[in-house]
């Protein structure tokens, strides 16, 4: 199975820049040796364990607390683990994968917004110390749950420069973090820093600037109104390689970010940054099947094409096509033509690609492999427990 | 704790008409009696087979399929084979479902036009005989692995009116499935009929007309051509009360459309129905809690209020807010406001009502319990098996 994407321009500097997405890796080469009964997602730990290397020597003295949200495998949290990472926690469960991963309670953050009352007391009992919060009822619940944990606020900020921007969900205005700080203080909670988003998938260091200053100006209000504030969570928005636009590599992409973030905070005492997708998406792939190819009248100039995983099986990403995965098939080198791509159940809904049509080989028929690239990320918790029946995706981890 | 819906007016004839989703029942009065430590879908087995006789009534002479991927649960296949139902299932695992339930293979049909050889060909081997079908790459499966099958052919239909309204993903166009016609018959399959879909949740039989002229139209034209048609398929589509506008009982809902379907097919021997969303969505409610209620900014006009359960935990189908859930709490009672309703992942695409905004109590805060009117539908097997580390919706059946 070839791996070669159309439109691929070589980099001018392979070192600094890449304007591809991965074309080969063990991942791949385990793919192409193996079958699949049904959709498997297969990822290269080691591929992880390099990446990580790559951010961290580009975020130098910033802490990288993983997003597990983006991919709890255990074994990606252990290898992690090793290799130096904390960790940020979305929820009581992934608590739990951290702590049964080898991690302890001062490893980890708690960074959901959005916290039951007794899943806060829990972190609080396993040595969890720093939470986020953009509501005056959380701080509430972390007063009672919690009591002088450490507390960052979470700034809503411009952020329309990313791929998957994300919406006014997270986050408090300015003024009202800075009014959150004196009421956290008066409930006996420790007002650590601020944090932010600049949005997940946020292809170019110069995106982060606008956010960075927003945050910088907010900074300096609480410093002048006598906040001790000494973390600044960067939080995540680190890309992964999806197409073939340039794209500078994780390290200098990383080195990037924090040159700017230094410029602005060069005194605050801790940094502290979230990657998810930017850790995992590359290092894994999905191996799927073509179910069907056909037209819906012949004379149409676009083909579907069904595959046996979809939007409810885990590639929900492709909602509002936002997450464009490179596909590869056996097939690359014959003539391609566009065709809308959707997935295998029963549900209107399921169409993966329509408005922008993927362009597949002419000769792609039902039982062909496919490749879904760049899946590392938000694919296999997405999936539905069984909806039409579908099972979850299989994970291999090589 | 109450049900009520604002706005919802008495309807002018109670047997005939309901203009509010149901505001009593068995699954009500369970949430009303019990705590829960997490989101819980409460299904009433007992309204299941009231809603299944009812329409039963309605559709005459039409033999019910009920569609399992709207709530595959062991115990409403069950209750459902002891009312008499057949089964459309959409994969292998709703097939096996089906079959542990009771069902033999001819109780069962495999309405997906997409399937997996394999798949084919373990229907096959349970007895299945009927399949559906919209390309000649299916029918050359179909022939493959179920030689001599029945086949109902796809129409792709104009359904602009439903809440749900379904894409292009489905079936041909009607000079295609004349020609498909020809071609399973080369191949030694057996045309049985036609299938289509109004789309899910249309809310009026009048709706269907328009369909059922295509439909009709393309019949005569098969008859014409010497296909021996002997089975019409006329889908899903029969809506669930969702809000307070008129709604006509199951029942008459049924009849009309059986009487818009008789007037332009009343020789044809079998007619059969599809009911998914309007069997099983009304009979199930889901108990859940508020996590957080909060403004961006203390001027804010609309207050954010986060649930236990959001778009990847069980309610997937809030998606572009097309299926809109009543949700009633204990303080239906006090002063209501505007508020964007949402998830409690750390996703930004996990808010569930934001375009349009819900009115819910100003008193409302964490810890309250809501509940989630006419969820038996599209919910359970929807949520994802753990993203963000929830986990997925739990399930009593009473």
């Amino acid at each position: 199975m070839t791996a070669s994407v159309t439109g691929a321009a070589a980099a001018a500097d392979p070192s600094d820049c890449a304007t591809s997405f991965a074309i080969s890796g063990r991942h791949l080469d385990y793919i192409a040796k193996h079958r699949f009964e049904r959709p498997t997602l297969v990822l290269d730990l080691e591929a992880v364990a390099a990446q990580y290397r790559a951010l961290a020597r580009g975020l130098g003295r910033a802490r990288i607390h993983y997003a597990v949200k983006a991919n709890p495998h255990p074994a990606i949290l252990r290898r992690l683990l090793a290799e130096g990472a904390h960790f940020d926690a979305a929820s009581r469960a992934e608590i739990e994968f951290c702590l049964e991963a080898g991690a302890r309670g001062d490893q980890i953050s708690f960074g959901n917004t959005i916290k039951r009352g007794a899943d806060i007391a829990f972190a609080h009992a396993q040595g969890i110390t720093l939470f986020a919060a953009d509501a005056r009822e959380e701080l509430d619940k972390l007063a009672e749950h919690a009591p002088r944990a450490e507390v960052c606020l979470r700034l809503i900020v411009e952020n329309s420069a990313a791929d998957w921007p994300l919406s006014r969900k997270f986050g408090c205005t300015a003024d009202k973090a800075l009014m959150l700080m004196g009421y956290a203080q008066e409930r006996g909670l420790q007002v650590a820093g601020l944090s932010f988003h600049v949005g997940s998938q946020t292809r170019a260091p110069w995106m982060w600037e606008e956010t960075l200053d927003q945050v910088a100006a907010l900074w300096q209000s609480a410093i002048a109104a006598g906040h001790g504030l000494r973390l600044l969570n960067i939080g995540g928005g680190f890309p992964a390689r999806y197409d073939a636009t340039e794209l500078l590599s994780a390290e200098a992409y990383a080195a990037e970010v924090m040159a700017r973030v230094e410029a602005r905070f060069g005194g605050v005492p801790k940094i502290m940054a979230e990657p998810g997708r930017g850790l995992v998406a590359e290092a894994g792939a999905i191996a799927a099947e073509v179910l069907l190819v056909s037209k819906k009248h012949e004379n149409d100039l676009h083909r579907w094409v069904y595959l046996d995983i979809g939007k409810f099986s885990g590639l929900a990403e492709t909602m509002d096509e936002a997450i464009r995965y490179p596909i590869t098939t056996a097939r690359d080198l014959e003539v391609t033509g566009p065709c809308v791509l959707a997935g295998p159940s029963c549900d209107s809904a399921d169409v993966l690609y329509e408005k922008q049509p993927v362009q597949l080989p002419l000769g792609l028929r039902s039982g062909d492999p496919v490749v879904i690239h760049a899946c590392g990320a938000y694919t296999s918790t997405y999936a539905s427990v069984g909806f039409n029946g579908f099972a979850p995706l299989d994970v291999v981890v090589i």
